[in-house]
């Protein structure tokens, strides 16, 4: 199955998603040798921090046509500037935030989205005791009013931060208006149509992975994606 | 290099990550099955919800000894007990909250640990404004009270919210103070020694990879793990 994957995603064009899910690291880590004053860096470098093999940094480098140079190795500028373009997040993404519960203000004042290319440009809940409150500058709009707002803002993805039981007749709306692509933090399994995309993020179960590793001592740095 | 570590990780008769991560999904889903009224489900069901194919499914649950029966499937009862098990969730964990930012405090008020086997039991933050107030119950402790609470509380798991700026530090003192394990909610790559567990979850690199989808029509249900 994983190879099946693998093949179909390589047919498309597309990589495959362990390589995309190392790239955001990769852009990560780019950012803190930037910080440190480095504009260069070798897959190398890169390799270690991450505890990844070099060859496999190179590898997933060239997928996306980046190759470093012998002695000199990859400019960091043009690495990020190529990672971006090949995640799609060389532009601003503007964001639905819908829910607003703890979770939700607390995504509201999180500062690092906008360092990475997002910005929460409205946020919505169906809760008529906040509708029209104002939260860190944000008007809270009653999610009848997404489908003109993503006219109108351009929005193709939304923050789902709302309760579980109401999390499915939500996404229905969100995709009903035009969302293609949530990030739900809702810990239920949702339905959607084959072409929209959903992440969930789910607290619990990094919880339970990392009880699993503690439990068998088995250690290590591993990240969610 | 994955066929050397799931080779590895089978001669200590530990599962492979991706199935250890599927455990979790499995539990979800058992759940939601126990709420809608079943006490017996088929591999089929299971699989189907998740999107998977029956034979993973099964392949997965022979790994830790459970096998359905033709035509009555899985007694939904014990087949949680036996995941619980297999992950360490079988008992209550308490875990140390450290960092009272924004997302310290929806981590608080976070209703979904308790259900799952975790308990926030403490709560520090280095800030001598924040230090002796009380958050939702919690009184606020100096990440200086950190070793003494490890010991008396039984604590060996830790949530980091802390700024990226003092993560290294905060995670040295957590290691020095007994905690073996950390759910790292700060965008930096921690160092820590080879035994210590750290799971990042990086809001930011599940919005990357959400816009990776989005933009290439890939569409799908995913979870961060």
């Amino acid at each position: 199955m994983p190879n099946e994957r693998k093949k179909k995603a390589m047919d498309r064009k597309l990589a495959p998603r362990a390589v995309v899910g190392r790239l955001s690291l990769y852009l990560r880590q780019l950012e803190a040798f930037q910080a440190a004053g480095q504009s260069r860096v070798s897959s190398n470098q890169i390799a270690e921090v991450l505890q990844l093999r070099d060859a496999q940094v190179r590898k997933d480098l060239a997928f996306f046509g980046q190759f470093g140079h012998p002695g000199i190795g990859y400019q960091i500028d043009d690495l990020q500037a190529a990672i971006r373009k090949a995640l799609g997040t060389d532009r601003l993404w503007p964001i639905a935030l819908v829910g607003l519960g703890n979770l939700g203000r607390a995504l509201i004042r999180y500062r690092e989205f906008e360092r990475h290319g997002f910005r929460i440009a409205a946020v919505f809940d169906n809760d008529p005791r906040k509708v029209g409150t104002v939260v860190s500058d944000y008007e809270v709009q009653s999610i009848d009013a997404l489908p003109e707002a993503v006219k109108t803002l351009g929005l193709s993805i939304a923050a789902l931060t709302v309760p579980s039981d109401v999390a499915q007749d939500v996404v229905n709306k969100l995709v009903s208006s035009g969302i293609r692509g949530i990030l739900n933090f809702a810990p239920v399994a949702l339905r959607v149509q084959p072409e929209i995309s959903v992440i969930s993020v789910d607290l619990s179960i990094q919880l339970e992975q990392l009880v699993y590793k503690v439990t068998h001592a088995s250690g290590g740095v591993s990240y969610s994606n």
